[in-house]
């Protein structure tokens, strides 16, 4: 069973969505990831920090998912980072009401020393800093490190970044980030240009119109499950880089035809993120409806042509 | 070898796009509906109206690709429809710069009566009215009927175009034109309230980022191909619907199965339509080059999951 370390908040967050609100809700992208990944076989580790305010069920969810929390550090007395968000009507925007950095600001991750041979990393999006400080806490090079980011850490810490970016394989990152990281528009273009930036694979989320791998000169493409309603997006873009990296660690296979399917896979289980507040539809999903709507991915997207 | 009809506008386009600025050249729905279409063995005649002030090498370009120009009426002293448009910077939106109907004003169209009994219709974006009198001459019910329209006929000729989309088969409009036609924001419940409507199929367009067909509960998704540079997005969408019809027309096969290859094809061509400015690249295009893209499109979306 391949080993996978996740790096990422577990928060809570406060989600206000044209379908509805909610008070503060378990959050945070190693709490997606995690769950995401936990959905092969895979034995996957979190590295977070909370304060002693996260209710224990929410840390009993994850346990509950086989997710180790050896490198879950939970501060005494310390509060939990905090995010409360509003989505507009289009749900492709959100403004922001809310962020309380917290036990967050000091975090100095520790990788568990039984998961310092993990074959995969995956960095949910964070300070930099502190991702590059995992990668250096490896005993061997991983197989892949996969690394999320977005434009927060471009406009506050650009140089961390580009050092960090550097040791990595796989960058996730949507299209406007990929834009403004390059300077390009054309998203082809900005993924070569990230090729020179180390990373020999890029995968540029587009929300609801899908994500795109590419690798030297092949793109592969996964469309988003077109849905009757979106109920709440926050987690999607983490359930992705979860399945994703977590089909990878499961399956030991780090080709780019593996890859595509990891792609798909990350966005099967994004498919169902979406369709509740937070956590709420990933928790109780079951391998079976993983496994079938899999099968409408392949009526959607395969064809034959002579 | 099957029948097809387009109807649309041959016209002068002027148009301005971060890469450069055009002359009037030439362009028009059924100009590149027709291009097209023409790269299947098909039958096909353009119903349209020009002005003398057309330049005959213009005419020339279409008859050469074997198009049936016998339903094209050229008025003599009367002057062709003329649009002029400047793309923004991200190329998914433009101004209208002047359109100047002219001779379209009072087009009465006439199909030939050797392709009356056609077995597919491809209406191009233009006054629903005129697009349900074609209907109306074909001689019996064609096989298949697509047609396209546009947000301007919504807002200035609604009733004539829910009346026109009752007798047709299947609607291409864009992402939002769907939510404007229906009041939804999914496109899944978008494409269900125009089935309501008439069309048992409805191809949704959504530029760069692709499209959608609909049909009962099945979906399916072809992504535009990324290119490196878009250089004019003009007749992008024409393309598509030429690609689309005129494979169907070709197969003489109008099964869900084979209107995804239609899709595909249609994708495929309209990745070529904005690599040159207007017809440019569309008029020398070799079946050799599409053959060879169509495996590039492949390699984008197929994948194997057992």
């Amino acid at each position: 069973m391949g080993k996978l370390i996740i790096v990422g908040t577990v928060a809570f967050d406060e989600i206000e969505t044209p379908s509805g609100k909610t008070d503060k809700i378990l959050g945070g992208a190693a709490t997606f990831i995690g769950l995401a990944s936990s959905k092969f076989d895979v034995d996957a580790a979190i590295v977070s920090i909370v304060g002693s305010d996260l209710p224990k069920e929410y840390l009993d969810i994850l346990s509950d998912k086989k997710l180790n929390l050896e490198g879950l550090e939970v501060v005494e007395g310390g509060k939990t980072f905090y995010w409360k968000g509003k989505y507009h009507n289009d749900l492709n925007s959100r403004d922001t009401l809310a962020t309380e950095l917290n036990t967050l600001a000091d975090f100095n991750p520790i990788v568990p020393a039984s998961y310092k041979d993990a074959a995969v990393v995956m960095l949910g999006n964070l300070h930099p800093s502190v991702q590059l400080s995992v990668i250096k806490q490896m005993e061997k090079r991983p197989e892949l490190i996969v690394l999320d980011t977005m434009n927060f850490w471009m406009d506050s810490a650009l140089p961390e970044l580009l050092e960090a970016i550097k040791h990595i394989d796989v960058l996730t990152i949507n299209d406007e980030e990929a834009r403004q990281l390059t300077g390009e528009y054309s998203l082809v273009t900005a993924a070569h240009k990230i090729y020179e930036m180390g990373p020999k694979y890029v995968v540029i989320k587009k929300g609801e119109h899908g994500a795109l791998l590419f690798h030297k000169e092949e793109i592969f493409f996964a469309p988003a499950l077109p849905l009757k309603e979106v109920f709440d997006p926050t987690g999607a873009g983490d359930t992705f880089a979860g399945g994703f990296s977590g089909y990878l660690a499961a399956s030991n296979d780090f080709s780019f035809e593996n890859m595509k399917r990891a792609i798909i896979h990350g966005s099967n289980l994004a498919s169902f993120c979406v369709e509740r507040f937070g956590t709420e539809r990933m928790v109780p999903l079951t391998k079976e409806e993983v496994a079938k709507r899999l099968e409408t991915f392949k009526l959607l997207t395969q064809f034959t042509i002579k």
